[in-house]
């Protein structure tokens, strides 16, 4: 994602070594050297950093960067913007940390359980990550520091003015930073990229006309909601416009069509969905609308039929794309009434 | 909620009284007294306190409590093992204060917002809320403090400590105390109250005995993951059993009936509901399933009825009950399909 970094060092427990080099085998990340933890913080960073230093059996010998970034990866949601800004610092200042403001009062307590003193809030920071520093600060605090250091010590930016006399430059990051470690912190991180996910949706339609006229409708009752695309193609032609909304950040889309479940064309659109990758990493949702003009008092859809479509949503779920149907009987074009169904289990 | 708490004083914003006074009359809300705040946390609190010890024209005057726990809105998840423990401790202490371990270390800036030192993270601690405090005690310590620390402190185990000697009592506290502050927050404590609501269903099923059996077999599928009760009534009786379900934390429904949406049973149980007082605070998720055994080919379902039951899902919706349809036809009785229907917007 951010091109100017030229490895990315994962260090993981021993256990966890081939699971995590399967993902970074699936998902199709380069530039990454997987390396063994060790048993405290501490020991596991500076693993990582051994490997631009000392020729290792495991791994073999990275080029020494000048800056290195270390990032906690309980901290998923870090932007390029703050990366860049603690390498900026810390190539001036030798090392720099993203802080955050404190949210509640730290006090220390005595040996009886009881309040010792409390610190004045305004004063003291929390310290977050990413934190960047010159490589060879870094490697030399590591090698320097004691067995203690390593087992409970748990702040880089300590080390380093420990062992290196540099004082960090502390630089102000955003609320985003903080460490997913409470239940409730998976449930914030789990809305924030469903947020981010539903941010855009594209709705696609066929050349008919008063389909087309649906698709442009609700793109003007949604554009005040989230980012719309409205496009108005035959499926069939390998359209461009939509091969470039396949290469943003779409994970929504919704087809209209007045024919009774258009397998042919969906199929096309699955397949191109498919060979974009955006499935890979996100789920994609597929909204099925049928749209039916007519005079019919009932709703009615045919059970072959039915069997049919769930059994494609089925396979479809397979590669990561939800299919969902809805319904729409429009009668006298001024009363709407829909149904959906969800054909996945 | 806590039988043993004798007041609570709610200090808000003067712009907010009138919202909040409505709100505690909404809610039934008994015990609760509306302050103005002050432009600090330590002023509002101090107004809050006042209440017990001086005569004021806005508030008529309580009665002085033995102890009296200070807490903070935005934790909502507090319980009352918690209170139980701080005022304990603070009948025995003067003060007691709950406290959590740090997630992130701490450190001081120097002038040049660069690092000056880092806390080792081990000894200190987070203070939080709940805090209990001997009237007495916490009342002498506002009384005492300076216009500094009423504008900028924000520990009331400070002030204890530094006006009345008094070393507060740090009970360790639970994850769920923390502070809603982010948007992220918002998004964690709407999960966790979500997941609450979702811990239990009420399976209703009317007394013929292919749907009783439906309901049987649901609850028995079900009891797993969440609480279950199943239960086989006509609705028509005002059916004991169903009255204690209703006494209890259950906000999610499923009714079951092989009618074509028996109206006059759910309006029975929509009445039933809405007595119990129970949609008052939470919405309530009421399922209609019409069970279908027959030999059709096809799904159908009346228009007319269909715009009967969207318009009685948004009256009741005004209720804050919350009404989905589900119609599950059954063939040769080992196939299953379904449409769900939603009825209000």
């Amino acid at each position: 994602r951010v091109s100017w970094i030229s490895d990315i060092i994962v260090v993981v427990s021993p256990e966890n070594i081939e699971t995590m080099k399967s993902i970074v085998e699936k998902y199709g990340h380069k530039r990454v050297t997987v390396v063994k933890g060790g048993i405290t913080r501490h020991r596991s960073i500076f693993n990582g950093l051994k490997v631009f230093a000392e020729n290792q059996s495991s791994n073999r010998l990275l080029q020494k960067p000048e800056v290195v970034i270390i990032h906690d990866a309980v901290r998923p949601f870090v932007e390029e913007d703050i990366l860049l800004k603690v390498v900026t610092a810390a190539k001036e200042h030798g090392a720099a940390g993203a802080i955050r403001p404190l949210v509640s009062t730290v006090i220390a307590s005595g040996e009886d359980g009881c309040l010792d003193h409390s610190l004045e809030r305004a004063r003291y920071r929390a310290s977050e990550m990413p934190q960047a520093f010159l490589f060879d600060v870094i490697y030399e605090a590591y090698q320097q520091c004691t067995d203690h250091d390593l087992d409970y010590g748990t702040e880089c930016l300590h080390l380093a003015l420990k062992y290196c006399k540099t004082n960090a430059k502390l630089v102000e990051g955003t609320a985003d930073l903080w460490k997913v470690t409470y239940k409730r912190d998976l449930y914030a991180a789990e809305s924030i990229i469903k947020d981010n996910l539903s941010q855009q949706i594209c709705i696609i339609t066929d050349l008919k006309e008063a389909v087309a006229q649906v698709g442009f409708l609700l793109h003007e009752s949604l554009k005040s909601q989230v980012k719309v695309e409205a496009i108005s193609i035959s499926l069939r032609k390998n359209d461009s416009h939509l091969q470039n909304i396949f290469s943003g950040e779409c994970y929504n889309f919704l087809c209209i069509n007045d024919k009774e479940y258009a397998t042919e064309e969906i199929q096309q659109l699955v397949d191109m969905l498919e060979k974009s990758n955006i499935p890979l990493l996100y789920p994609v949702i597929l909204i099925l609308v049928h749209l039916s003009i007519s005079e019919n008092i009932s709703f009615s859809i045919g059970l072959e039929e039915l069997t049919k479509i769930k059994k494609f949503a089925r396979e479809v779920k397979k590669k990561n794309i939800l299919v969902y149907g809805l319904l729409i009987q429009c009668k006298v074009c001024n009363s709407f009434y829909q149904q959906s169904i969800h054909f996945c289990d």
